[in-house]
């Protein structure tokens, strides 16, 4: 599984060639370092150019501005070969996810919180993280249909997404708007409660029609 | 002449209602205003005392710089005189407490959001708001209480924290961070599948030792 906040890792994404694929990946590298070490705030098109080692015009040219940057770092963490979890159950693949993340809200600086609070300054950086969490949890749901296909779950139809949230909203709560210490059993833990709740038909569509 | 507003010297007026409470008062009334205006980047010391009627000198003094003034209005939310929902069932209060969550979220301009937004940028106001959460999920802890009292949750030391975290953070996730379009039903299933997860033993401190 690639980590997005690995900047050392080579990055299976990069078209190989390609002159404009090497400027965009040298860009993103420095907006990456450049946010990690200093915030959204200390960024700017001169701070990523130089570090970059790419003239400041060819910057402005492809990405415009500071919202340019984040929203094309955020689009390209989403281009990276990530796959869901598949340990053989829907708490292992939902506790393994939420180590994922977990691991990613900890990890200081973090990247991943970075991005949450530039999305706050940046429309445009707003935009590609709405648009990176959909795809992520459209992915996941695969998590659920196996689950159903395994008989954990009743067949009724299910709402995937909102299990997902369920199973993982906790997560960035606690790490993220109440800065809490990091707790290792926070991750099986919210994916149990997920779990007991799906089975007790919380996130099917038809228990929510009946009542 | 003493600054009628320094809340470090003893003087008769700091009774509440006093001139320093008002000065307090008019002060935090436009950090409110500016932060939902324009958010924590529009903030500014002199932008505050113009808009409250007040000396700079006076603002600077008693809260130094923005993030004085955010945790200042964070602590002031702290203060007012809140009260969890009491609607009979522990589903109906986490659905009332939902409803009001959700509510601060969509408003718009939303000063819940700036608040976030703005603890982002400052370690003082992120202080504040982890402390006032604090607060207010202990001030919550009294539902689950209820609940066991009412025999809606089995007896067994349930993690009340946990409880109300899992009811109320996918509000949070949705509204703030993925920034959705508000579900109505969102703040009744949220509460709904948190009781059926408290229901089935999520939260019980005794289970999770023993598993």
């Amino acid at each position: 599984m690639t980590d997005p906040t690995d900047l050392t890792a080579p990055r299976p994404d990069r078209r190989p060639g390609g002159r404009t694929a090497r400027v965009r990946a040298r860009v993103l590298d420095a907006v990456r370092a450049e946010l990690t070490e200093s915030g959204h705030e200390g960024l700017t098109m001169e701070g990523v150019a130089t570090r970059a080692g790419v003239h400041r015009t060819t910057v402005y040219r492809r990405w415009r501005d500071v919202g340019g940057l984040l929203a094309d770092v955020i689009d390209a963490a989403g281009e990276t070969d990530w796959r869901p979890p598949d340990t053989g159950s829907l708490r292992g693949d939902l506790t393994a996810l939420n180590q994922e993340i977990q691991e990613s809200l900890v990890v200081r600086p973090s990247f991943a919180v970075a991005l949450m609070a530039a999305s706050f300054h940046s429309e445009q950086a707003a935009r590609a993280q709405t648009r990176l969490w959909a795809d992520r949890y459209a992915q996941c749901e695969v998590l659920v249909e196996r689950a159903v296909a395994r008989g954990e779950l009743p067949a009724r139809d299910a709402d995937a997404r909102s299990l997902l949230i369920a199973a993982t909203a906790p997560l960035y709560h606690q790490l993220v708007l109440l800065r809490a210490d990091p707790d290792p059993r926070l991750p099986e833990r919210a994916a149990a409660a997920a779990v007991l709740a799906a089975a007790a038909g919380a996130f099917s569509g038809r228990r929510e029609e009946s009542t």
